[in-house]
């Protein structure tokens, strides 16, 4: 299978990469003009990419037209995933965008244990891990890692952007398997999972995800750590609306 | 929520903990004779034990009539686990029991990157972490780490003690779905599942799978690490057993 490189300078049936990855293909893999690789431009359309010149720090190429990625789930979902401790949401993120996820948002809420500290060089790295695995479980696209937001009422406050909005709490709720087979239409669209950090969530932030139009689920009657719960929640998502198989 | 402890030692309306469960609920918790907790016994029975007496290493209790514990899901699982590089198949362990695994059965395969190296004292290792992870995420049974098969026939001629067999392929298969809504009564029997570690499966595995009945199924496009197919094979059948909502 050719390598795989994304790359947002697309089009007209000319691309290039610049930077690392620049780097990578010419002297890593040290290609030659006429090789192929596969690039992935935005919007999901992946390309076949031949070489037609290298420079230092810049690689050029010819284009075909651009197809759908065979990658990428029909269904666009992002995880709103409370803040955990420690390393844990980089596994998160890794094992996220293996199963098909658009956007990472953290959050933080009532129950966090973790707390904002240095943020910003915190989501580099997020989006390198991303970058990473989305290379190498051959994603369509780059999926993102938003900064977090600082609270519960933040994260509601974006649930109208959204088709559905699936708020996991650990007292329970709505069957996911019902939920699908009574509006399948919901399988190709916008949707959203909310998970909670090591401590859950406080009653009123339950209430206000429920006031603010999520629907409520559970998990099944065991306790999921906070790493392992997102992880369950795409993937059960992911099945039922068939991007899994 | 009572402490709950796992033991065999159980019947006529009495029971009791020795070791350092014993020690556990004695000098850590420091029960007193009258104090409640759940202890659970074989079969997926639980029982609300009162503590009668406390002894050097032994508490006693009676018992009310054992009722099937809520947090067993119905489908009795069986995770066949290629054998994974480094500490993966502890994370893999831990995931699977919150996920309601009921065994767990490690392999070695054609590409597997890992050897057999101290496999005893590692299995006592990777039953205290299934232990530890049950009564963290409230099981009702110990479920199982047994020593690992030293080859993939060996993992194939077990496939007749199960009601379903479902071998996870890279190269793609039936829908678990389709599976699942065509035969529903598959959903409350004896499933295993099978995963390969990071070299995946050579042909003549996969072809001996189909060929001692295995149904090939797939996890979709992306390609997932060794540790993630585990986790989302488990989670994909559970949500579609209806044994995670």
């Amino acid at each position: 299978m050719p390598h795989r490189y994304f790359t947002a300078e697309i089009g007209g049936g000319q691309a290039a990469l610049t930077g690392s990855d620049a780097h990578h293909l010419a002297d890593v893999m040290r290609a030659r003009p006429g090789e192929q690789v596969i690039l992935c431009g935005p919007d999901a359309l992946e390309y076949i990419g031949t070489v037609t010149r290298i420079e230092p720090g810049r690689v050029e190429f010819t284009v075909t037209e651009g197809y759908p990625s065979a990658a990428e789930p029909r269904a666009e979902v992002t995880l709103y995933a409370g803040y955990p401790k420690q390393g844990k949401l980089e596994e998160v993120i890794r094992h996220s965008v293996e199963l098909g996820v658009r956007r990472v948002i953290p959050f933080f809420s009532r129950y966090c244990v973790a707390a904002p500290k240095k943020e910003d060089a915190k989501n580099e790295r997020y989006r390198r891990i991303a970058a990473e695995a989305s290379k190498q479980c051959g994603r369509g696209i780059l999926p993102e890692v938003l900064m977090p937001l600082p609270d519960f009422s933040a994260v509601c406050a974006q649930f109208s952007c959204y088709d559905l909005v699936l708020f996991f709490y650990e007292g329970g709720g709505e069957s996911l398997r019902q939920i699908f087979a009574r509006e399948p239409g919901l399988s190709a669209r916008r949707i959203a999972i909310v998970t909670g950090s090591e401590g859950g969530f406080a009653p009123e932030e339950a209430a206000l995800a429920a006031g603010s139009g999520a629907r409520t689920v559970g998990l099944g009657p065991r306790i999921l750590r906070c790493e392992t719960a997102p992880l369950a929640a795409l993937t059960a998502v992911m099945t039922l609306t068939g991007n899994l198989e």
